[in-house]
């Protein structure tokens, strides 16, 4: 006897949208840590977030269908957080703190939903904007990119042959390993996922989590996913982000002001968060202008994520200003996140090995790289450099330097204001690969 | 570990068809059986064959998208018989006879191709046609069917639920079970599948296929279907079909030759088959008129199956026949085929246990039998009286006329004609069910 599940074959070859954000806690941690605090400081103003396709060589309105995108946007519209999420938000330990989420700001939580968007379709690129109130639109950040990136691999995959199918996630797998015993070299790496919003597909996200976790054991501190940190059981990581020091900047009334927004919201962070969470995202605006005028309060907190220069390059400025402090940079942490993959996180641990506390943030190449692996021979499974970045807040235009000129965003006038602002030297720009 | 096998489900999810007729075996073996005496005696003769919805109360072209129709149907033309198939035809025992089919028709039908079809939506209805000759246009009969009546069925299973998926077939499993506990009441019980056309799907006739054989043993006796009989190592059942007296019908020259048509396509049938396949359908211009002009050789025939009377009824007259011929009904067999299920089986093996063999061929109620199990509470898996029969042979109209005037098709001026020509007793018109 064959034996086929009639209801689930029909079940699979009947569906019509198979939903690819099924939990508002498909997202990264950083973005409920940074929601209550913005719920409790910021909660009237308005923000407006774009999907900015940074690979324009992609035509990705070509290759996705703007109905299907606009379907699996409207499913994600349509999720709540249920009674086991909301309980578990309430009762986990987070960065060894309980209670780390207010009643108050559970609650409001409680009945959360994403709200609208605004889609179209422009020379083969998606014009997606979420207007409204901040609160509401930092929430669609995660969710559109993990949507759109998925629906580029399925469409990528819409060809494929059962074989080349399996073929395809066998080699991803066997790739995929190789790096994790190129990692299990270094003995006291502490390595997390942080590929929810570029990954192929969220059961690829599985796997790799559940892959790390049982080949780097401890090594591997956890992933920014909350909803895979509650699943497979580890830690939800995760701080702070650009928008943060964007916004402030944008709504700045003063040149003075706006030099000051830096700094001014991790004030506000730290009136919210402690231990762990107190680390420095410092290039929104250029890592050299930040540091020249960064208060010496920063040096109580725990690290620095350098996340656009390059790292080594970025580390050693950071430790340089540590040691400027009087601060031994032994007991500090740095956090390395932006386009790492195995070479780079070898030399890096290398690097800065015995000189100061590190963690690798590992995305994109974590849960996105099917380079060379496809059976097609195509290059419909590369990753692109798509993101999703506040351009306004109350009606105000929002920028964001950066330390590689090529990821700086915003009007050309405005940039140009904010680079005589923060007097950020000319760095040159390299190409963003991820 | 949650372990998603993730090719696996991409190929599900990025599927565009999901071919209903994946072998040119998926078909009724009298098929082929006819096949090899239309190429042998008629391989110049077109016949156009034309889809029937019976039941013009459902609007199958509502239910099912066109285009989706017409890929299956573009799919069914590219599918050619394999090796291990033709080696099976070859090498296989039909009927207790070796090589029924001869060489010469193998090597043709090693590259058979399904001919091109026509096909419109008419006011909710899919105009249906198959032109050309007759040795390709016959083989659409099956496939064409069991197309259509599986898209409505998906059709009607698109918006169901995982569990309503799980609890349809659960019941469709235990209502279908529960007839064959009742059948295994019935020690002398002879019954086949004869479902094919009508089928709710391929895997659910597969799957009461392997439950008769469980179910039942040796009283099933085997199937319709070519390729369920091969993959499932029982016999493939089936004779003639009425197309053989209608496009002899259509072609008489004269209302003498037309007199004679149903008597001749028998005389060349037992120049090609002998034994158990030599099986009388006597109703296609009425059993009535059949019987009165019948010859006596066909008292050397196996059996009759009397497909549009009430069984009763319809076996009475042919046991009459045999006895006013001399011959023992007890050593002849009746076939009953006509719309059966569990209550008409078991009256008519009650009726005629003793005074003849008996088999019954069980089509719609046993492959497609979802009436009053659908959690959704609807009708659209109900089963439809669909058809696809001969219209006209080289140009000349071709008519049905059945014991069951519902069943007649042709042109109203020709049915006359016919009427008049087999005297046919002015039937009166029974519902048909399916």
């Amino acid at each position: 006897m064959v034996a086929t599940d009639i209801a689930t074959r029909v079940w699979n070859h009947t569906f019509k949208l198979d939903p690819i954000v099924r939990s508002l806690l498909d997202t990264d941690f950083y973005k409920l840590l940074m929601l209550q605090m913005i719920w409790g400081l910021h909660r009237d103003t308005d923000v407006t977030f774009s999907l900015i396709n940074r690979t324009r060589s992609v035509r990705i309105a070509d290759e996705i269908d703007e109905n299907e995108l606009g379907a699996q946007l409207d499913h994600a519209r349509t999720v709540r957080l249920t009674k086991r999420e909301m309980i578990w938000l309430a009762g986990n330990t987070f960065y060894g703190s309980d209670q780390i989420f207010r009643p108050a700001f559970l609650d409001w939580l409680a009945d959360f939903q994403l709200p609208p968007y605004e889609l179209r379709r422009v020379d083969g690129q998606f014009e997606l904007l979420f207007h409204g109130r901040w609160t509401d639109t930092t929430m669609w950040e995660i969710p559109a990119l993990a949507v759109i990136n998925e629906l580029r691999s399925r469409a990528a995959l819409r060809d494929y042959g059962r074989f080349e199918l399996d073929v395809l996630y066998a080699r991803a797998k066997a790739k995929m390993w190789e790096k994790v015993e190129r990692l299990r070299q270094l003995p006291d790496l502490r390595i997390t996922d942080f590929g929810t919003r570029r990954r192929h597909s969220f059961l690829w996200q599985r796997w790799c989590v559940e892959a790390l976790k049982e080949g780097l054991g401890p090594n591997f501190i956890g992933s920014s996913n909350v909803l895979l940190a509650m699943d497979t059981d580890v830690e939800a990581i995760g701080t702070n982000a650009h928008e943060l020091p964007m916004v402030m900047a944008a709504l700045a009334r003063s040149d003075a002001e706006l030099r000051d927004a830096p700094y001014r919201i991790l004030k506000d962070w730290q009136s919210y968060y402690g231990g762990n969470l107190l680390v420095v995202l410092p290039d929104a605006f250029g890592t050299d202008s930040f540091l020249k005028c960064a208060p010496a309060w920063l040096t109580d907190w725990t690290g620095f994520r350098p996340d656009s220069a390059p790292p080594i390059e970025g580390g050693e400025k950071i430790i340089e200003w540590w040691k400027r402090h009087g601060v031994d940079p032994r007991e500090k942490l740095l956090v390395f996140s932006d386009g790492m993959d195995v070479d780079g996180i070898e030399a890096t641990y290398r690097h800065f090995a015995g000189r100061s506390r590190m963690s690798f943030g590992w995305g994109t190449n974590l849960t996105n790289d099917f380079r060379d692996i496809e059976p097609h021979g195509g290059s419909g499974l590369e990753a692109i450099s798509l993101v999703c970045k506040v351009v306004s807040a109350n009606g105000r235009p929002a920028v964001k330097l950066s330390d590689n000129p090529a990821k700086a965003t915003g009007d050309p006038a405005e940039i140009e204001r904010y680079r005589r602002v923060f007097a950020a030297p000319q760095n040159i720009p390299r190409p963003v690969l991820v």
